[in-house]
């Protein structure tokens, strides 16, 4: 498909981009969050059976469902992060789809932070694979990345210059409890999955996903990571308070990102979707303003 | 492609398979593994850059590798693994070959185990999503799954039908140390694992990964799971022993998956790749008849 260079003026910055080498700096993240007074992800998890009938008619509608909500969003979101398994659950053109959105995102726009939400990892020569696939293939700023096979299997990620790593360390559903919250040696696991990860090459392009469901965490994990970007699920749906989370979690350059999915892409189901997915933007965006 | 009901003779056996519903039981496959005289599951993790040149001038060089090599092992391996990530960093070429090696191992060797080696794992609708995505529109009898969040991660997996749910215990990396063997409670993160996981429902439709890098280890885990199949990387090129393996491993069911990726697939580099790859598979195949 070649690999034009695309320059984009937003606002007073200045985007460099091509197909396979969008980069992007917390920096640049946080000149966006105070710029849109959000910090809001919009999750695109897409299930042909939630949207809108007559989208069905077209050749791609997760591809059609998705362009119309990051058209009605853009300027209310500073990131989008399509999950992988819905994608993937369509096979093929599932695929095509995920590949047609973040291409999408990419030019049009650049400013904005993607997550590849695909929670993979395995051992190195492996990981190196997946790495290749979201951060350069895909072109995604970062991929989310599960733990628990230990340092070799999460650097190959880290080793991807200028992309991020966000990984799993309390997740924001019931299955959390399990093992995450459990005594790893002197502390809970997930304590331990933050602290050996800061001592892994390449750790400053580190993120983490940490849920919302329970806010006074935040406290504690900000003593163990003080200026890390965390990706927030839970806020919402299942149950979060975004006052809380912000209580307890955001430091001076913010540090949050705050998804939410359902609530938002799923608002509305007719003709007006996206104008129904809008307002449930600002909504959020406008709660967020104030907290700023 | 429609759903052919194919009935296919192996030995004394007749399979029923269609498309989208091949079902397998763990008597089957043990079936299979005195039939054959072999506990070998084959890894197909196709890298471009190791496979013999002449094959990158065909239309699906990924497909036409694993085409040969299952045709030159069918009769010395009871389970084909494809590593997702070999296939997801081709894009969607590379989905269409993983559809494409599954499908040809379903229509021709349906007596075959097939295991996604995916290790995925989300919140529960997720999750669904990659169950259906890998047990039932692809079809593979099994496929790998992360522990890391939990129980409502896990069951979506687990429910689905005639089918396995292979889940990550003690893996064969380095990083294995990092957490899977650290004290989670009053045992290590893996034992709780294991112990934690014959909780959930259906669990009769778990198998567990456990590296074979300290073969010891599985005297212990045999307390736990008496008579689970175990999926065991790495004997052969990272370090394990099969015969220790067998030694602390094996029951009388065998319940042992012993995984060769590298060493079988990448034997020879010329055209006679296949052949080589079939020296390698019987090399290990008359090892295993002895210790069965």
């Amino acid at each position: 498909m070649g690999n034009p260079l695309i320059f984009v003026n937003i606002g007073m910055k200045t985007y460099l981009c091509t197909h396979n080498n969008k980069t992007m700096t917390t920096q640049q993240l946080h000149e966006q969050i105070l710029q849109k007074k959000s910090f809001l992800c919009i999750g695109l998890d897409v299930d042909l059976d939630k949207i809108p009938q007559h989208l069905l008619n077209s050749e791609d509608p997760i591809f059609e469902f998705n362009k119309a909500i990051i058209d009605a969003t853009y300027d209310l979101a500073v990131a989008y992060k399509p999950n992988t398994a819905f994608y993937e659950a369509y096979g093929l053109k599932g695929w095509q789809s995920l590949e047609r959105t973040i291409n999408y995102i990419n030019e049009k726009h650049p400013e904005i932070f993607t997550i590849a939400d695909a929670k993979r990892g395995d051992i190195g020569n492996t990981s190196s694979m997946y790495a290749k696939a979201f951060l350069q293939d895909l072109n995604f700023d970062s991929v989310t990345v599960a733990p628990y096979m230990g340092k070799d299997s999460v650097e190959p990620f880290l080793a991807v210059k200028d992309k991020f790593t966000i990984l799993l360390a309390l997740t924001s559903n019931e299955g959390a409890f399990d093992f995450q919250t459990k005594q790893s040696g002197d502390k809970e696991l997930y304590k331990q999955v933050l602290e050996t990860s800061k001592t892994w090459k390449n750790s400053e392009n580190l993120m983490y996903v940490v849920g919302a469901t329970k806010a006074e965490y935040f406290k504690e994990i900000r003593q163990i990571l003080p200026d890390s970007f965390l990706l927030v699920p839970g806020v919402g749906a299942q149950g979060g308070s975004l006052q809380e989370v912000c209580k307890y979690g955001m430091y001076e350059q913010v540090g949050l990102l705050i998804n939410s999915s359902r609530a938002i892409i799923y608002a509305g189901n007719g003709g007006d979707f996206a104008a129904k997915a809008r307002e449930e933007a600002v909504k959020v965006q406008q709660e967020m303003a104030e907290l700023l």
